[in-house]
């Protein structure tokens, strides 16, 4: 999984079928002390993420393993939760 | 997911029987302002994209996700959503 | 999907048994235009692209997605066409 | 699978229901000769990795194969092994 | 899938259960003219090879796909095949 925050969102009317009522956001992936670790990317949220918040995403087809549906759906990447704290002893770039 | 821009099509008459009638568009993946973000890539369109559009795009086997067939197809990029807007606080490149 | 060409073939006697019978191809990555696009890879054929085929790969576990049998293989490359043309109106590298 | 060394961990209280109780760890990759080979990630760990343990990680959505569950959950980074010793003849990095 | 060579291996005896027996190979990935091509990783070994030998390895979730067993299991590369002979036209690095 990847650190990152929040930064924005995607709205998009016309979409594969199965997807309509998801909430897709932009998260800018960082290292453990937030400074930036990559491209920004698109993520599904159903946990309540917003704008700022620090989040831990599943990315590739794990991201669809979603514990409300038997049928899996189209999406590379879900925020699987919201960052409480980070301890990491030592940090590498 | 990557946000990108509809840049061309692909055409084949051979290929692997499951794929036929499906359309191939190429995408050229971008930041959110448009700007590029790495090497164009071919991904099969089932909601409409067509030239120039902005589009939502979900890489790796979770594009074989589709809601129409039990059976899974080997694609490995699939437009999901045509963009309507991208809201961005902070955008990092 | 990735486009790209066909440059060689790997001959292998011994591998696991369910890939008896394959045709592994090495493909270089390209371009729309044909110039190189990365490292070249090997991929599985079951349409007859040959030597200098311009051809549609899709790499990962999605290329284990085959018509022909219920039983998933362990390949994460597979020829899904052999491309007649493709039109872009930019191409960015 | 990649070999690295856990340098810290992650707290969330808020997330996807399915994924309470598990522990997420920081690893650092590396090389066999333990110096760093990228950037850290997050994994979930099930077999009692702690701080500085060198470990071999699953990553991609083969990390969700786990053996107590019929159910798929969305991880995407799975500590496999506590290494004991690595034995290398030859190390290109 | 990649070529590579065997030049190591890995051993850990505190794992995820379903590992127990399984070999861990250290694989240097090549190209076709085996000059080095990446980062060494650990793949998974079921049809004996050994330090030195030229090897085909599927990476990702598509190395789950035993033939032996019905559950799949966390691994993220296997070794498919021991090469006897590449033969390419055109090698680009």
């Amino acid at each position: 999984m990847e650190l990152g925050t929040v930064i924005g969102n995607v709205w998009a009317t016309r979409k594969e079928d199965e997807l309509q009522g998801l909430k897709f956001l932009i998260v800018q992936p960082e290292h453990a002390d937030r400074t930036n670790a990559g491209v920004p990317f698109v993520a599904v949220d159903r946990i309540g993420a917003g704008f700022g918040d620090q989040v831990l995403v599943t990315r590739g087809s794990a991201a669809a393993n979603l514990s409300s549906s038997e049928k899996k759906i189209p999406i590379d990447a879900l925020i699987i939760g919201i960052i409480d704290s980070v301890d990491v002893e030592k940090e590498v770039k």
